[in-house]
Parts: structure tokens; sequence; C-alpha cells
């Protein structure tokens, strides 16, 4: 029998020639990657086993973008736990404030996700990285403590659930929208542990930007990872980026899948996943009216350039709602850059709004944007559970870029249209 | 007897011919101000007074900019709170994340402190406005609370003291060396209760920038206020700002001063003031080797465009010491907005800095930059004390823009030249 592109990553892996769903392999890693929240645990973890040196200094990613510039001293000490042992291991990529960005936009920027690559991360957002074809999965620290030391973690070989999505997506209508769309349908553990293969007419047209996203919140359906098969697009965005050779997997067409879905997207609505659930979509037309607080525009979801521009787009010639603060935070330094020479931060600030230096920042309600009690934010992040972004009583939409500069100019949950942009 | 400036606003705002020091005066306000961290307990204050509206809602500046965009729940319901009275009171000058800077850049750049005025605010930088020819001083959450119920406030007429500054100032050395410097011969006590004025060809000649950021520190050395006589320079800077009328005055030559310092500073040094006080001002030459963690520049003393381009005319074409993180925070949107325009950005970010939305930030230990233990920090802020910026057992250096910037680059304190800058 045929196998999936995820099941194939995981045999070459593995050193074998085929596995099957179920599967306990030991498997060889192309990265481990940790972050300032659960690297000082694995660190820990890591200085338990006894070895010398990590396994390979090439194949350790560390990136401090939660809590930096840091906001306290806990954070402080975090990330200099990570920065002492990065620097104490020599690790190759470790990405200090100033070169760093938000690790989920990082590293594939940086071309350190490849495709064929077998990567894991203490970050649940790890499954970003299926996007470019990659197998990619969010670990605890302690088997991120472990992966640094051997290259090597075990899984168990996940089932394939494919999506096929057909048709020309409406205008302000992009990755977000199908992934929201998705995770409402299937609900919050409608692909737990299994692997999810996003194919069809529609995912062929679909950029970079909008796959990255919705791989991103593969984890959000409890998916093990997202996976998108390697295309032209992707080999566009890879080949200036990738400094060391890959391998290109593709789906047999007999491979197995648990289940398929099948949607005609044609005439798909913005979506808002209400609190506190991203499982809670609706169609924009079936919001109502939802006052809103604070709008944020960035994250490992939707902090990349495509992004940017979109939220350009909408707020250019507009003002931020005096009710709202509205927050703009690119995904990298080069994100950063790029937005800032196209002038889409004059198009920020002089509709009101303020650009911060890449990090999390509110999406786990870090800082940059806490919420207070009772307030309401639209967010293009990936998570509304209860006080997710500051106060228990306080409440998370999440929408793509579109909808949140809309929303911030109403003042309320809005589409571009309702705020007059053609 | 002649008065001083400082006597002058005193006496005009408490409706009298003439005041001596010593004597107890109930003055008008013109502005009275408080952030995000001092507002909050004025307003409980003012609600138990028990009148309607605040005496003047034009006179009334409410910025929440320390820990803004807020870094936590605690900090959200602090903004919070600012922002419902704002808005339940008509707050005209209530400055929104968005149109929001560090108090003390913003309030003069909006025009809002203008010579001859009589300004108080719950922040002990307030003194800042000095430099456009207001007696300005900090005061406690409880005056703030009487001030925006009743438009006025008591003040023991302070003593004044004259500094008087000759010669051409050397490059690199600016108005915050002059401060640090002053500080340095009189100690953190040295104008305890008294107006500091500050005069000479060396302040003829120094920028609107360099005069903020004296002024600014005058509460460092415990002066009440630190004053500058209004010149053309004065002038230029607030005719394109003001929006109502303002009055001039000038110290008699006959006014009476408790003290009068004079230094000729032709050959002044860049100074540092090391740990944990403003007064350990040491001249660079007399620095030794200090390795730094983090540089900042920013802050209400030295995040002006002055000191933004002052520190891209070292970094320019340079970079960050590995060690060092650099994180450049520009006092409000518009020095942001000009310091992008400028191309100052690219030079930050191209030498590895990260730029951050206004904010006060990590001066103190506020956010955006906070020290580990043990951790070291070149800062263009206006305060060292112990844990100042972090951790207890965490320093601070303070100097000004090119010191902070060419020691970035160093990776321990330096000036311009030691980087190779010419």
């Amino acid at each position: 029998m045929g196998m999936t592109i995820s099941e194939k990553i995981l045999a070459a892996h593995a050193g074998k020639e085929a596995v099957v769903p179920g599967e306990l392999i030991q498997a060889e890693v192309d990265l481990v990657l940790g972050n300032d929240i659960t690297s000082p645990m694995a660190i820990r973890e890591f200085e338990k086993i006894g070895v010398d040196r990590v396994f390979d200094r090439n194949k350790v990613a560390l990136v401090p973008d939660h809590f930096t510039p840091n906001k306290d001293i806990k954070s402080a000490e975090q990330a200099k736990q990570v920065r002492d042992f990065a620097h104490r291991h020599g690790i190759v990529n470790y990405f200090e404030v100033g070169q760093m960005g938000i690790e989920h936009c990082l590293l594939p920027e940086q071309g350190l996700t490849l495709p064929g690559d077998l990567i894991i991360g203490a970050d649940s957002h790890t499954c970003t990285y299926g996007a470019v074809g990659a197998f990619s999965t969010g670990v605890g620290s302690t088997d991120m403590a472990a992966a640094m030391a051997l290259g090597e973690v075990w899984f168990k070989v996940p089932e394939s659930i494919k999506f096929i999505y057909h048709g020309k997506l409406p205008r302000w209508v992009g990755g977000k929208d199908l992934i929201l769309f998705t995770i409402g349908k299937i609900g919050v553990d409608g692909a737990l542990y299994q692997s999810m293969e996003f194919t069809g007419d529609t995912i062929d047209a679909l950029s970079m930007e909008g796959r990255l996203t919705m791989a991103n919140m593969a984890i959000e359906a409890g998916g093990k990872n997202g996976i998108f098969a390697v295309d032209q697009a992707t080999l566009d965005y890879i080949k200036p980026r990738a400094k060391r050779p890959y391998t290109i997997y593709a789906s047999d067409p007999d491979a197995h899948y648990s289940k398929v879905y099948e949607w005609d997207v044609s005439r798909l609505e913005p979506q808002v996943s209400f609190p506190h659930l991203p499982e809670n979509a609706r169609p924009l037309s079936q919001c109502g009216s939802v006052a809103i607080d604070q709008s944020i525009i960035g994250s490992c979801t939707n902090g990349r350039i495509e992004d940017l521009r979109e939220a350009a787009e909408v707020l250019k010639g507009r003002k931020v709602n005096s009710n709202v603060r509205l927050i703009v935070i690119p995904g990298t330094q080069a994100i950063w850059r790029q937005a800032m020479h196209e002038g889409l931060f004059d198009i920020f600030v002089e509709a009101g709004a303020v650009v911060s230096t890449p990090t999390c920042g509110p999406c786990l309600g870090g800082h940059m944007g806490i919420l207070a009690k009772g307030e309401r934010a639209v967010a293009t992040t990936n998570r509304n559970f209860v006080g997710r972004m500051g106060h228990p009583e306080s409440e998370v939409y999440l929408a793509g870029p579109a909808v949140a500069a809309a929303s911030a100019i109403a003042g309320r949950i809005a589409g571009p249209e309702e705020v007059g942009v053609k």
C-alpha cells in the first residue's frame, strides 16, 4: 500500500522502507527548536542526561521570542539561561534580540525548515513548517532535551486525514479563513493525533504565507502535524533560502487516509472564531455587532508580509476607532524592515496604530497588549481560550488580517467592505 | 529685590506681585499631568473629593506610557481606569496607544507646555518642561487629585541656584553630559527643593533637545524644578506648536540665588554615571573596561530625534556586539515616524538593534528590556538606582546616546572614537 507524505518522511528518518499508522518508531530529527519559555526546562533536563554537548550544534534552534525584549525579571532570567546555554554549546541558530523574530516566522525565513525534514519544537505551533513539506510537530520540554542530546525522538506514526478544497477564494478570504472554517467544521479535536494533509486546487493557488498560516493552526484541530505537498510555490520560497540539500516527498495515489473532507470554498466568507475556542468559527455575516477594545495584527499565525500588506490595504487613508488600540507586530526583523520599506508603517501609524518590534507579545498573554477585565480583542493569533490574552473575563475573536484591520476602524467586528474598502 | 524666572511664574500664578523663597502660596496650574501608574491612585482620591468634573478638561493630560502597550493584566487594569476616567470627563489631552508617547517627550511636542506655565505632574520627571521656560514639577498622586478638582496647588517657593556654563562643547558631548557632570559635582541632594536655573553661553548654544534632557534630570539633583530662559531657540520650538497665549519671564539682574556654580565645559568629556546613583559621574576616559549586556537608547531623557540621530551617526555601518542587546525606543509616534523617514531605523536594524514602539519601557524596570541577575546596561535613561532596570543585582550606567551606541558596538563602555567614528 502507498504512503502519505508524512509517513514517507517518518519512514526515511527512522531508517525504514515503510511505516504504518500506529507503529512506534525512533526517528532522527533535522532540527530541534526551543523558545525562551520552553528551553529553560529543556536545558535543565538536558543537563541531567549528562552528555557534554548537543548532538549537532547546527541542528538546534533557540529563539527567545515570547517575552522579549524581556518584560520582567523572571523572563530576563529565562532568556539568560537560554543565552548562556547557546553560547556554551556554540548553538549556531541562536537568535538574540536584534536578529530575532517569532520562531515560526523566523525559521522558514532563514531556510532552516526544508521539504522532507523531520522537525520537533518545544512549542505547539511547531506544526507551521508543514507548509514547506516538512513533518513538524510540537513536543514537551523533556522530549526537546532528549532530542538535543541524542538527535532522535520517538513517534507513534499518525493516521492521516486529507482535506480537499475546491474553488477560487473570494476577495479578503485567505489561509486564515480556510483553517478557521476547517476547525469550525471538524472541532478542536477533529484531527486528534492525526496528520492533516491540505490539498486541492484552492491550496495549489494559495500563497506560502497562507499555507504557513494553515499549517500553523493544525494543532488547533488536535493535529499531530499539518502538511502540504511541495509545488512550484514551495520551491520559489525554499530555493533562495536553503543552505543544505532536501528531499521532496509526495503522497502516493493509493495512500491510506482515515478520513477525507472535501469542500467547495469558492463562496467562503471571512471567518471569525468566537470565544473561547477556535472551533467557534462563524462567517462574518453572522457575527452580529461585537464592539472591540483592541485589534492585534501579528503572531506566528499572521505576522508575515502578506498579512501586513492585507491589513495596510484596509487601513490606508482610514483611522482607527478612538475606542480601539491597534497593535501591529511584524513576525521578524526582516519582515519589519520590508514592511517599513513598502510604506506599510506609514499607513499603520497614520491610521493610529502602533508598530511593535517582533515578539509573540499578547497572543499568549505575554506582553505588548494585554487585556483588562471585560475587554475584547480581535486578533490574527491562533488561540482564543479563556484568559489567553489577559484577564480571565476578557475575550479574543480570531480572524484574518483584513477583518482585524477593518474591525479596528469600525470599532466592532467588521469586514473591509463595511468600512468602505472596495 | 529682583526675582528669578521661577519666582515670577509662581507669583503670577498665585495672583501676587512678588514671592520670596520659603513663602507658602496657593497657585493656579496650567496643566495637570498623570500617567498609567500614578493616575489610578489620583483618580481614586479625586472621586473621594466629591466634585462632578475636573476643573478644566483642557488642562488635564493623561498619558498611559509606562507599561503600554500593556505588559500584564495589572497594567491593563490601570490603563483601563485611566481610559474610563478620561472618557467620562471628556479629557481633551488623553493619549491612547496609537497617539501616545512618553509623557515628557509628548507634551512639549504637542505644544501643551509653554513658557511661563505652571505645570504639575504625578511623575518625578515633570521638571522636563523647564526647558521651555515653564515652572514644572513632580507631585504625588494626592496633589494631582486635588489639582484636577480645584486647578490649584500649594507650593513653598523654592530658593534658586544658578548654574553658569561656559565654552563650546566638544564633539559627542551634549545636554546629558552637562547634567550628569552637574549632578556629579553637586550630588543627588545638591539642589534639594531648589530651583535649578541653567545659564551661560554653553546653554545659549544648546539645542532644545539638550535643554529638555537637562531639565528632565533636575530632580536627580533633588531640584524642585529646572529652568531655562526663553530665547530664539525656545521660540522656534514653541511657535509652531502653541495653541494658546503664553508669557515670557526673565530673571532680574538682581535676583537672589542661594548659590552660583560656574564651570568651563569646553573640554568636558562624555560622562557616565556608575551604579547606583546619578551622582557617580565619571569622564569616559576614567571608566575603565566595563562589559555590558544591554544598551538602551530612549526614555523621557534621551528619546528625541536629536538623540536618535546622534546614535545613528555612531551606529551607521557598524554592528552591535554579539553579547549586547541594543534597544532603541523613540519617545513619541511623531519621533518614531521622523526617525523612520530619515533612514535612522534602517541604520539601527542593519546594526542589529531593535526598535520599540514608544514606551517608558525598561527605564523604570517596566518592560521592553529588563535585566537579569548580574547583567549590566548602558542606558540614556535618568536613574541607575539598585534594581531600577530589573534584578537587584543588575547594574545601570547612565550616559548620552553617543556613548550608549558606541558601547553597544564595543560590548563595553566606550565612546564613538573607540569604535572608529571620526
